[in-house]
């Protein structure tokens, strides 16, 4: 063990090192997808800039860790096999499930750490509005996705159920991990940390919102 | 075509347009052996540290085609088989490899910068100097593979042959390439840029600095 600050919550540690994994992941993901399925260079560009600002939000969290005294590896071990799961789950097959995961997962991933922010203090709440602040680089994917449903309406309901379906794997992993790790749930949740239904409720908020997004750039399941 | 700056010589963009597809490529192929070789998450994240530097000089080079009114997609496209071969030819078996495939990469870009910089102009030169600053980021592989090398000295050998093949291939696409864009060539060894020796030269002097970090780090063919 390391020696970490007195007073840190576990609850503070698991939160960091999940998203520090998390956004590892995310960027080596995303730098596969840009190098194996963009159709041109110029798209290959533009997801490999997504892919460099989760690096960056990896940066930020590593660099919190280690300032509290807390070994990144140990904080973000408990999480590997998760988001592994979760991405072995979600491979996309080509470019439009590429940018339709790039887009949902920043979205969620956002949406998210809004949430992580109502219940905590310091030290999440600064590294939340650092990270929010690159919001929006994923916006070239909803330009992408929208031209080519309009080209060919027929794309929407499949990428709409591709979506759901990584959505259903992320809520499954996220179930898992909440149940396991009460401390973290209470992280997110506040004092009823718990009750796995408050997490349920977390839970529904973001899949409210992560709806409200698929209906913004055309993608429903009943098209 | 686009419309380009006027007296904007071919050779620039072209010296534009080539490191832009090596170091995004450079950030892909590093980010895939972070997320496949690494023994560690603090590994993988070190690696992954090397690759998002090799994206921000990407950016850069993108950025300063646009400023100057070239596709950076057109300018890339030349270089794609030559670069995509050498990584499929160098592509690193082990932990090892691909560090000592970060450290000579980093190592001969770095030379290949400061050999541009000695014959150009603006706009060039500013942009080496925003690539130079970043150079010491592969500085972690070294302290890896002397570690690795001092515990098995056996391996020495195995990865000198591996970094001296890299280099290999490494000269057999630059000096096709060479051969086939004479305006490129005269960029790099200045007016005598048609004289293929000049170049034969050029590339003397990078595997001669290449063969110095070697032995730096303690890879020697004859161990």
């Amino acid at each position: 063990m390391t020696e970490s600050s007195p007073g840190l919550s576990s609850g503070v540690v698991d939160l960091l090192g999940m998203l520090a994994y998390a956004e590892l992941t995310a960027f080596l993901k995303l730098a596969e997808d840009a190098a194996l399925l963009a159709p041109t260079l110029n798209d290959r560009a533009a997801l490999g800039d997504v892919a460099a600002t989760e690096y960056g939000h990896f940066r930020v969290l590593r660099d919190k860790l280690s300032s509290l005294g807390v070994d990144p590896e140990e904080a973000m071990d408990p999480f590997v096999d998760a988001i592994d799961a979760w991405h072995a789950q979600t491979r996309p097959k080509d470019w439009h499930e590429a940018l339709v995961k790039a887009y949902v997962g920043t979205g969620i991933a956002g949406d998210f750490y809004r949430e992580a922010a109502r219940h905590s203090e310091e030290p999440i709440r600064r590294l939340v509005d650092d990270v929010l602040t690159d919001e929006g680089r994923s916006e070239f994917a909803v330009e992408r996705v929208r031209a080519a449903i309009e080209a060919d309406p027929r794309l929407s309901g499949r990428l709409a159920l591709w979506a759901r379906r990584m959505v259903g794997e992320a809520l499954s992993q996220g179930q898992r991990l909440a149940a396991a790790r009460p401390e973290l749930a209470a992280m997110l949740v506040g004092e009823e940390g718990e009750d796995l239904a408050e997490i349920g409720r977390l839970f529904a908020r973001l899949t409210e919102e992560h709806g409200r997004r698929m209906a913004a750039v055309g993608l429903t399941t009943s098209g």
